[in-house]
């Protein structure tokens, strides 16, 4: 039984989340389907990374190493993450980006079983963890990287996505953690495209990585994250041994000595600006509740799936149907997604296109409603009866999709 | 024969630099010379950042990665610092952090010379460059860290600074880089306390790193850059093979393939916000003459160290007195090194105390005056003079120094 517009407009007046959107800067004239790319900016952050700009940089200069907080952003930051991803304090250390952590976590897995030569990773994973795997393969000599879903007894260290970033795919972690810890390997989970959507619970991996501005609204290149089981804290070894991940970093050692706890996988010197936004960000998600957000995220996608399903005979749902097998966003295959994607953005409804054949939309449940859903489910069905492909308007490829 | 205050006022009211000054955001109440370890705000900044948050990030949302530029950051930053350091455009990229640049060289140059197992820098550099160095050397087994000037012929790359952070001493480029490559290793050079002191040469090293806080006044944890010598293209492999080093990032390929040229050294998506500040700041050296700041900067720390070395009997110039051997920051050393940088802090004088006997003073000739430095060495007199070890509201350690 599909929804009205009305049914729609009536949900979102008793969204208990709907306060969140007014938080949000919002284009007027299109429906943001893309927050799983890169989150809406908090109207807060601007002032925030203001403050950073002129009170900190400007009122401190190198004073504000101390006196603005940034020397203890990477932990203080984590410790805020913490709770998103089912951690503990002095757990996660921030900064940095995803592909870095990723280097950390694997490099670190490996050492700890030095009898095994594969890494596991999965072809369907957004490439660059992959190619992570790859490059330090190649560095370390004698490794390999194969496919997941193998698991034998020569892997040392299986890395997926809790959520594909292509299909939208919810992996049961549980599962997979104790399946591949069970085979004798490490598990580093990625929560790039779930940590902010639900409840995510990473503490039975070895290790986790993510980004922040997806779900999280941080902000372009904001900082990422890593977690690090605390069984492995003084016995994992961190392979980017920068000056913040010493003991005592201001005794300027002349040899590494690696702080205890996560701090010991901290790098160097924070992006502080960066951090500024993801401060103003992170202290919206302090106020939400993510049970109630993974309620609001299934329905939206509930919703759109049936909305917009029947909208192309060629359409295909690329997202699993079962609402427990999903992240926030919806995917649909289609061969002429790219000028479909095209041809809705100017319609004001913009998801984007991954090649070869995927449409992507992605559903914030903090500041989208059901009205947004509905309307950009019929805003596909026209675009669809309008068969962009054939206008060349749309079939021309823009730089970056 | 020392200057009085009015001949500095007056050196004041015909340097050709003056002009900059204003355009940087400096306290009234203070004299700053810590700018070596982080650059006082270009006034541009602020507006600048807000338009990377409000117009950019809040109007264009994930659409800002093509219409404003964002993707493209890395490679266009790093062809406008190419300049400050001698290399041409397509050899430099920006990003992540020194420490990560140091490692991407670092690892690269042992590839290059897979038949040798040393690794050499110096135990005097600041930390984070050896501390780098060891985790690598830990990571890949069989490798060890000597010490400068070690260059025997089991040495496959030397890591250095072109200004050492502590003593402000100037090594000769051009003459170690000819000996090392000689010696059938690999140069590498850390420019962070040199790029945008002087006109900085490293077009003859295989690899150069720095950071963009220092005297480019980038702003917090702004973006560091890597130089990877045109000679090195296709060959040199870059060990942190994030997405952004791909032949084609959105090709989504399952495997690495890296991009040619420097992008091949990229690693993944920038931090934006801090770009954007870094942006401002470069503009400004967009219109300074380097050889004129190079003048001004040697003219300042001489002047400083005539004014100053006189303070008090147990005080030693850690710097070299010849001026070619000079970067832009004079360093004594003193046994109470700490409480007098503190004592002088309350008269007003910003520079900083490194374990453990080093005052450091740096002078940024954008933004310091010739009567900055009377006044700032009139001050170490008085301090000195009061013996400030005696008062244990100096000797107190705070946190970080």
């Amino acid at each position: 039984m599909t929804l009205s517009r009305d049914e729609c407009q009536a949900l979102d007046a008793t969204d208990p989340l709907a306060g969140f959107r007014a938080e949000f800067t919002l284009p007027d004239d299109r429906i943001y389907l893309a927050g799983n790319s890169l989150g809406a900016p908090p109207k807060s952050a601007a002032a925030r990374v203001a403050r950073a700009v002129e009170r900190e940089w400007g009122g401190e200069l190198v004073g504000g190493w101390n006196t603005a907080g940034w020397f203890a952003q990477p932990l203080a930051m984590g410790d805020r993450i913490a709770p998103l991803i089912g951690a503990g304090p002095g757990q996660v250390v921030a900064g940095n980006t995803t592909s870095i952590a990723v280097f950390q976590a694997l490099a670190a897995a490996l050492k700890l079983r030095p009898d095994r030569r594969v890494i596991v990773a999965d072809l369907g994973e957004f490439p660059t963890d992959r190619y992570i795997a790859e490059g330090l393969a190649a560095l370390l000599d004698g490794y390999e990287v194969r496919d997941w879903p193998h698991v034998g007894d020569d892997v040392a260290v299986v890395l997926l996505s809790e959520v594909v970033y292509s299909t939208g795919e919810r992996r049961d972690v549980a599962e997979v953690t104790a399946r591949v810890q069970a085979a004798g390997a490490l598990m580093v989970w990625d929560v790039c495209h779930s940590v902010g959507a639900f409840p995510v619970d990473v503490s039975a991996a070895d290790f986790a990585v993510g980004c922040t501005y997806k779900y999280l609204n941080g902000g372009p290149g904001s900082p990422a994250f890593l977690y690090v089981n605390p069984r492995h804290h003084g016995t994992a070894r961190n392979a980017l041994t920068g000056w913040y991940a010493h003991a005592e970093p201001f005794a300027f050692e002349p040899s590494f000595r690696p702080a205890e706890g996560v701090r010991g996988f901290a790098v160097s010197t924070p992006h502080v600006l960066s951090f500024a936004a993801l401060d103003a960000a992170l202290e919206i998600f302090e106020r939400a509740d993510l049970a109630a957000v993974r309620a609001k995220s299934l329905a939206l996608t509930s919703l759109f799936i049936e909305l917009a399903e029947s909208a192309h005979p060629d359409l295909r749902l690329a997202t699993p149907r079962e609402p427990a097998r999903r992240g926030s966003q919806v995917s649909f295959r289609h061969p002429h997604g790219y000028p479909v994607v095209r041809a809705l953005a100017e319609r004001g409804v913009q998801g984007d296109f991954r090649a070869p054949d995927i449409l992507r939309f992605g559903f914030a449940p903090l500041y989208l409603r059901y009205v947004d859903v509905y309307d950009a489910a019929t805003a596909l069905t026209e675009v669809f009866a309008a068969e962009p492909w054939h206008d060349e308007r749309y079939t021309r490829r823009l730089a970056v999709t």
